[in-house]
């Protein structure tokens, strides 16, 4: 299959890779000339007159989106982006080419695996004190260039000093009991320290140069996953791919291929040609497929060759569903749902099929082999997770819970970095207590949950449910938010909804931020409201997670350019607006004279 | 003005009276004839033979729509609903006639009010040791008729038996310390002592009779608030009264006019005399129409006169923003947002322009003598809440509620059932300790809370991030949620937005009472998630908060009807899909033997 047999007329959709309004992407040079840190810079208008002109500066806000939106780039998807991290990974010496598996995509590179007897896991190299050059790069990334941009705000004149003050202002935050405190800049050093530590995982597959590094740990900035993939039902390659670029557009920050229909393995090759941020995959899936839908047909051989083709492709993460053990299934026979984890229940019939020990389970350490050998990191899932509100943290929750703590503790062993999936279906007082087991049995390692939803009975509005959940787990430390889109339960989400899903999820894990206090995160919430009290509408379209959405519907209300700056909201109209009669009390009583 | 020249081509429009699909409304039938306590009935399908063929029981849900989804009542909004309780106000012997206001909309009933001496409110009832019909009503609409239809669950068969003990299992709730656990069942004795004690509050105009009484405190469901009210910039009467019933049709169990246009006597007539549940409104911004949007102009007297002009109607709470005193307002100097209520800057306005304390503050004990005489609850106004997360919980905020305590007390000396507003903008670790102060210094009134957001940067998704801090601050205790629509920061709601913010915040009201453990709260999600994974399609939508989007998003990767019962999901197709799996794994299990 050729790139246009297989993609169509697909070139990158001009809504994916058009520069968000207001904004460049703007690169953080590190210590070497290779390590340029993207970021997204908003610019602002002045303070009109009335509130004392001020120059704004620039915002600089984390950004998924790769060389997507950069105004200097040219993506042509049929060669894939550039390979950014080739380089960092050739030089290290501790990798060779690999048998490649037959390309199908046309696009496929010539794949890399460690040299017999090397780990070539980021947590190995953090684990003999290397500082590698993906550590340095998420250290500049997740301080957001700071320290520069504060300090050239604060040597801007005196308006500029009071500036940097009131932006940078926070409430100190309620950070759960980490052995750290989250310190006010991210080191390199840092970085390295908490990945070795299994406490943050760098997913960077040998195979995936082209991915951007990010990190995911409870001392870092709170990510969000997005889901992708077709079904038997539905969506073509193009659509695929298409929402992937979609999705690190509104800001995922990993991406996840769940397809399990025809064409499996070149879906996933496009994506991960074109893919800036780490992709994860459920290989059970693929697996299943070669068997044609019969679980109990699966062997370890089959799923052995199934993990090492999505590796040689640059897979970043696996989640594999190693905790389901035979002995956990029954403890699943009074539950209101059952098992709702499609791998956690490929798994279950097998064991029960067979009457034996899952195999993802007995052969872990050779999971663990393959692993090392391409830097993948473990996703251990939760098979077991509750799917109602009823099954909440019930005895087959928590026995996987734990048995996921046990192969964490084998995964380290191997140095392969590790996560740990999560709920589901959680009421709020209970989500905490997730948290705490997770943090106790899985010693610390980052916890990835799935909303937790904090009710059954939204359909159709399941990104509320979820985003709820997500908000305080994510307050709590856990560190990466698996989104749900308003499809949830229903169907498969479109762009329109994976947009919905992301921004409900990004709101959330930037609610989670504030709420543990990361160093600057309160930065963008200030400057938004700052523009809304001057109002200076299109700036604050521009600092929103959506200014798409944001103007769309402030032009509903208020069509005309001018009402842009007029100096009232849309909702009350000129006499009633409070931040109007607001700003007049401050000229009154700047002037300590009554108005009249 | 006639009805037709102000409702023009308005009859109730099909889609607010309709009923829901698969519900009929039923009447618990309380002490006396006319006491018929409306709920709705979500009737289920049986349950396929290969899930054992059960008989599901009808799901009783609460219930704000009044008689418009009434399968036997004809509305005519050109002559207003029923005057549900006009005997029981009547018949307590202690109201007259008052002098009429002139009748503009051709719809107003004569006006009453207590005679001479006399104390009307459902509080000094309750603290007189009376049990009133509306408490009683309240008592039997909280319980949503649960003991009678569990005791006929289980004397219909074995089957039966076993439904109903695993439709009602629910995890134990986590409620903060009310001076009382949530009772099992809601009798009207503990509905009066709730009420005596200011611990909740049953709005009750005497001249709205139409409402149909509900309770708002910390020991009953949660509820929550929808504002409509048309600007300067648009909306007609016409539009108002449908967004009223359409906003009850989802669940607003009460609704504030905040209207501030022109016609806001009649706006508001209109939907009075067709809102079965309680209506608020902001007085202060009739009076500042009056005195032609010069705040400084506003009087004692405008005022006075407004709030009778309301009282006559049947307006069943006010926000009044007596917190806003002369020493508060520097507090808010050094604010990113200054003071972002209309009816608090109107207030700050008015005192800095004279020098003098707010005389709403200075003339509480007379407002409250007008209250009492027609019922009218205090919803004492947040007029210093934050607006931004950088101004969360500050001294302006916190000098404010302090002050909002020290009224209650005055409300309470009078009778006058009370509740207190919250903010706002605040991010997640700062919620609870909201709560905690109000319940602290308004000495356990209802809180009664706009959101909060627990973040700013979300334009065009606030309801998201509203929701998420109504959910958690719910949970600690928040009586009544406001809500917050998509449009909040940017524009005007139209219907579908007010239908997004009242399910956001019905999801969140739930989420909530599902944390407090409010009895029988986990049913519908129980009955809800059974149908799930019984792949009873129909059920799921039915019992969802919003059937209509449920069904409409199913259908839009599986259009064909036959879906509706086919046994896997939408997202994962006929092979993939985890239910089904799970089916096969329990038959194996039943039966000890590995499948094949």
């Amino acid at each position: 299959m050729t790139p246009t047999e297989s993609l169509g007329s697909f070139p990158a959709s001009h809504t994916a890779i058009a520069p968000l309004p207001n904004s460049r992407k703007i690169y953080v040079q590190g210590s070497r000339p290779d390590l340029r840190v993207p970021m997204r810079e908003i610019s602002q208008s002045d303070s009109p007159t009335a509130f004392g002109g001020e120059k704004n500066p620039p915002i600089v806000v984390y950004d998924c989106s790769g060389p997507y939106t950069d105004q200097d780039t040219k993506i042509d998807l049929a060669r894939g982006l550039p390979a950014l991290r080739k380089a960092w990974i050739e030089e290290r010496g501790d990798t060779e080419a690999a048998s490649a598996a037959p390309d199908l995509s046309g696009l496929a590179r010539p794949p890399r695996r460690a040299k017999t007897g090397k780990n070539v896991t980021q947590m190995h190299y953090a684990r003999q004190g290397i500082i590698t050059p993906e550590m340095e790069f998420v250290a500049i990334r997740e301080n957001l260039n700071r320290r520069a941009w504060l300090e050239s705000l604060k040597t801007s004149g005196p308006s500029g000093e009071k500036l940097a003050a009131s932006l940078s202002r926070q409430h100190p935050g309620e950070f759960f009991g980490s052995a750290s405190p989250l310190p006010a800049e991210i080191t390199p050093e840092f970085v390295r320290d908490e990945i070795a530590r299994g406490r943050a995982i760098l997913p960077a597959n040998i195979n995936h140069p082209e991915s951007e590094p990010m990190v995911i740990g409870r001392s870092f900035l709170t990510k969000i996953n997005a889901n992708i993939g077709n079904s038997a039902l539905g969506s073509s390659i193009a659509e695929e791919v298409d929402k992937m670029t979609w999705a690190i557009r509104w800001g995922a920050d990993t991406v996840m291929d769940l397809s399990t229909g025809k064409q499996i393995h070149e879906t996933r090759e496009w994506i991960l040609r074109n893919a800036p941020v780490p992709i994860g995959t459920v290989p059970i899936y693929q697996a299943l497929e070669k068997v044609d839908g019969r679980a109990e047909e699966l062997t370890w051989e089959i799923f052995r060759d199934t993990l090492i083709e999505q590796a040689e492709q640059g897979v970043d993460y696996f989640t594999i569903h190693a905790g389901v053990r035979l002995a956990h299934i029954p403890l699943t026979a009074r539950r209101m749902t059952g098992i709702v984890s499609r791998g956690g229940s490929i798994m279950a019939k097998w064991c029960l099929a067979h009457h034996r020990e899952n195999f993802l389970y007995t052969r872990f350490k050779e999971i663990c082999d393959i692993l090392r050998a391409y830097d993948i990191a473990f996703s251990l899932g939760d098979g077991l997770r509750p799917g109602s509100i009823f099954d909440a943290n019930d005895d087959a929750q928590l026995a996987e819970l734990k048995t996921l703590g046990e192969l964490t503790g084998i995964a380290w062993q191997h140095d392969v970095q590790t996560m740990i999936e999560g709920p589901g279906h959680v009421p709020m007082h209970m989500i905490r207590k997730n948290m705490e087991l997770e943090r106790e049995w899985c010693c610390d390692a980052p916890f990835y949950t799935l909303g937790p939803l904090v009710t059954d009975i939204s359909p159709g509005h399941d990104h509320i449910a979820s985003a709820i959940g997500a908000a305080m787990i994510g307050w709590h430390g856990t560190a990466m938010l698996c989104y749900v889109t308003p499809k949830e339960h229903l169907g498969l989400p479109d762009k329109n909804d994976v947009k919905e899903g992301i921004i409900a999820f990004k709101l959330a894990a930037h609610a989670a931020d504030l709420a543990k206090g990361h160093p600057g995160a309160q930065i963008r919430d200030n400057a938004l409201s700052k523009a809304r009290y001057e109002f200076r509408w299109e700036d604050q379209f521009n600092l929103s997670l959506d200014p798409d959405k944001a103007k769309i519907f402030h032009d509903e209300t208020l069509p005309v350019e001018a009402a842009k700056t007029a100096h009232f909201c849309s909702m009350c109209g000129p006499r009633f607006c409070s931040m109007k009669i607001t700003q007049e009390i401050r000229a009154v009583d700047a002037s300590k004279e009554p108005a009249k």
